[in-house]
């Protein structure tokens, strides 16, 4: 296997964690450009990273001749320009959800990839990568339970930042159950409902929890419990009944303890140490699909449905009733 | 303890089930009368139990100077007759649910019983007695968790018997999880909505599954699947999500078998193996109370709000719609 | 069913414990005589049982012709001499464990039972009526994992009473484990080694814990973990290996509940929570064989082979040498 | 991070596997150089690895200044003479189990690499990096259940071939164990006793199950069932128990699925599913350390000590009785 020369555009948090994951952890890449809309943190981040330059504009990475392959961590507002610029230019592109903040910008992403021909955009829906739900779907798709009937979610993190908003609580939050229940159920969401449950006295100004509704086009039903201020630990749930049978996620503590009159063990603290690893198959799936120029997982179609679900949450949650999810119909590229 | 002498009114399956539960396993009474609108089967199980003599009429059973406290298990429009005979005749009676089949019948009896100054009604919601079920309210009670926000249940029976109908699944079956939400959040429900997913292929004409949604007084929003032909076995689930933490009801399997790849446990078969010791608790619970001339856990009350959520619910199935609960107001007596 | 009319010979607070389940919660008793070494005592105990009355003597108490049957609970040297009488005057007879203090004197009582011709004793080893113990037999016996090769087995105690001593951790603590395994395997002990660990900190002189091995007639070993000072609280752990697969207890918590980092559920506090309904269950099924005229259960077999047992582990104890068991012939009475 | 440039000793099934994991799984390691007993395997390796070349013989490779650092996967009684040359070339080398066939040999190595003034040998002990155990190691290290004073092993596999002997059941299984609890428990083991339970009907002439006593410097008593035909799975269990709680192997099933009358979930099949992520993990910190010129984790002191406890329960097994094991005084070095 040739290494991957990855460019990566946005070097916060995030681009550098990939950098890192791409550098120290897995084989067959090796990360040859960044740059940031802070040039001197670009600059800064290129300096740790032998063989790595900084560009000036994400326009320049994807232009050089010396990038394989690109990697979009900046902000979501830019994801777009910077995606059809990579599939312009021929060059497997991972970017991380969303895959572009309106509908319309999605479908022009639709558009373009399916005009290049082939598959070259993956979205950053890493829970697609955990062992858990690959083991949840496929148990599903093995026909262990028969047909899904329903399923039951809860995703529940310890505390959000100050800045955290109930737009945030969809767009941010839920919107991975919505690509995850997609991906499991293998159909779309069709309707949508958000209901408010009394407050969480620690969340402030938050509506928080939600119970969020979808419905499937099949028919099946998900509900999705969405605490973000619930303290004890980052807990992601999802059991799905079908009609002979459930399967769910199992707890993932790798000990038991007994003291003080109770077992137990221990749940993740955060979203990093419950999905470590699946960010770290995500990438090298990637760059395994990026070595052939072409891309693989959650695909622009994905990027696109999960924006149009989020965008009948969001609107489910202001005006509190069933909203409607209307989607272009799926293109055979994407099926 | 001076055994308490029972009459029992109805003396079908369940009559004759505990009949054999205040005779063969617990303490403190004898059955001493029995009356079933089957005269020669009453007098059949009279036979069976030495001291016992048949009556014509569950009115006369009631008269019947011998009997000190009364069991009600006749068929469900005949309840209300004999509720309100018993209060009159100040003899505490245990009802099989539903109180009564209407919420005008309920009133009637709330009317009488707070006449006669005391309570004299138990309502045979027999889940509150449940070892399990007591440890979660004890648990959520104790603050354990915070404020509870939400609740997630589910219903699940493994079959149904052939003239089982969508309207029971509400009225028999929901009915439970009615009481038992009510209790352990000690809040009354205020509005439902029922969502009808995909059906099961092996539900025939009935519409199952159902999804049950109710909105509690004090914001809490809890959800019901019900799920009557899942075949794998009969499965009460509960989760209660509150402000810090969630407690929920484990796995009831005594043992954990490791065999042929895989290890788990075994999940009851029916509502007589998950709730067999409830039955026994709630009687002996009964026979207490009854001793001091009272009564003692799910009230009159309760029977009226059951069966008031019931309508609404059924209402909600047949209209889509969600709907209000309207209930009196909460008698002091009954607090 | 006829109540049956019981004489209880001690009434510690063992004995009193039984009054008080005989008389408050289970059918088919009455308590008609009582007896203590502390004559005071045994009058105060009857006083409060209606149509009780107290007895000078033991031997006073079974002669009683309104006495059917015999509780005794009293100081364990005193326990042959009671049982010996009760055969004797052919009423069936509960012992608490020790049946007797020599293997001797147990003998002495096989033989008094088989002249009688038929079973009277029972032994009060209550494990063998716990729904988990019994969930873990059937299993075991339905043939699920195979043959038995091998037994893991825990007893812990959260801490001992000041006057408990090391030979009391196989006298009164392992003998539950030397009659669990004997009834589970369907085997005779004939061999044992007792290891020494580290001794826990918090146990002052006593060795503590111990590590206790048998090895069974038909070839399985077991091991005992005996920790008496651990704590967290009472925790009965059994594991079975065969050739095919494994069972064990599954823990007993009703509940799961996520706080603070981690989820769990409680341990019991002590043997009454742990094995409270196992003691119901003992006394019920006394009860039914009682009313027969007969006896059930743990026999004076088993009460001997205990004895026999903890007199070789004893020793082994003593020596740090593996000790044989020598148990007399088995009896086809007793098959 | 220099990639570190790596050549193996042995491409077998083994070698092969970690030539994966160095070129496709982990960043930071070339695989420059190859070899093999069979010449034309080790050129048909070499030719799938761009940048490899094939040597005839280990020392050759060894030698090679393209080689950084070597991995020997060679047949167990080679492995003496390749690390020793390893050491003596200054260079960090990987050795799978065993260290060496005999405690001479172990001694020999020792001494080389004490001579050589810094650790360059890694034993291949895979187990110390499995998420799980060193969230037990963490768990006990952090004072949560107090000074450990028994642990409970259990070393499960579905079968084995049939080649397989009891010897190797110490030798090739029950090692694992030894550098687990010797690891866990921080501590030296000081002797051993292996008892033969009634055969495993499946295990043909093979003595399966055993049961392996060790008895460690510090007190702790440690047993180990260790079963190599149970059919059901590849179990690795593992429980501490200390002063005030226990601390166990949690299961590592990520789903639990509801059907046919029971819940559950996966067992592992064999040892590539349960330790897969621990070998890359393994190689991952080799090469950190190797990039420093150095090495980390299991050490020839291990090797040397794993070595000698195997020999003391290979005599254990032949003889029936307690074993001791005499180890050279630890020098500072190791510690």
């Amino acid at each position: 296997m040739t290494a991957v020369k990855v460019g990566v555009i946005g070097v916060g948090m995030i681009g550098q964690d990939h950098i890192r994951r791409l550098t120290k952890v897995l084989a067959g890449s090796a990360v040859v450009a960044v740059t940031d809309v802070d040039q001197a943190r670009a600059r800064s981040v290129a300096d740790g990273v032998p063989g790595a330059r900084a560009h000036a504009t994400g326009q320049d990475l994807i232009r050089d001749d010396a990038v394989d392959a690109v990697v979009v961590t900046s902000w979501g507002p830019t994801h777009e320009e910077y995606v059809l610029a990579c599939i312009e230019a021929g060059k497997p592109v991972f970017c991380e959800k969303p895959l572009a903040t309106t509908q319309e910008a999605c479908l022009r992403i639709l558009d373009a990839e399916m005009a290049a021909g082939r598959r070259l955009v993956q979205v950053g829906y890493m829970r697609r990568y955990d062992p858990a739900y690959r083991a949840l779907k496929e148990t599903v798709a093995g026909g262990a339970i028969g047909t899904p009937l329903l399923m039951h979610c809860a995703h529940r993190n310890p505390n959000v930042p100050s800045h955290y908003t109930s737009d945030m609580a969809i767009n941010d939050t839920t919107v991975h159950d919505v690509d995850t229940v997609r991906w499991l159920l293998d159909d779309e969401v069709v309707a949508t409902q958000v209901l408010v449950p009394r407050r969480n006295s620690r969340a402030g100004e938050l509506r928080d929890p939600l119970f969020v509704l979808f419905e499937m086009a099949g028919g099946a039903i998900v509900d999705v419990e969405v605490s973000v201020n619930i303290g004890y630990g980052y807990d992601i749930r999802g059991e799905i009944s079908g009609e002979t049978g459930t399967a769910s996620l199992a707890e993932s503590n790798p000990v038991v303890v007994k003291r003080e009159g109770s077992f137990g063990g221990r749940v993740p603290a955060d979203w990093r140490e419950r999905f470590l690893r699946a960010f770290d198959l995500e990438f090298q799936e990637w760059l395994g699909a990026a070595a052939e120029g072409t891309a693989t997982g959650p695909s622009a179609w994905d990027g696109y449905a999960a924006t149009a679900v989020c965008d009948a949450a969001l609107e489910a949650l202001h005006t509190g009733s069933r909203t409607t999810v209307s989607l272009r119909e799926r293109p055979s590229f994407y099926r």
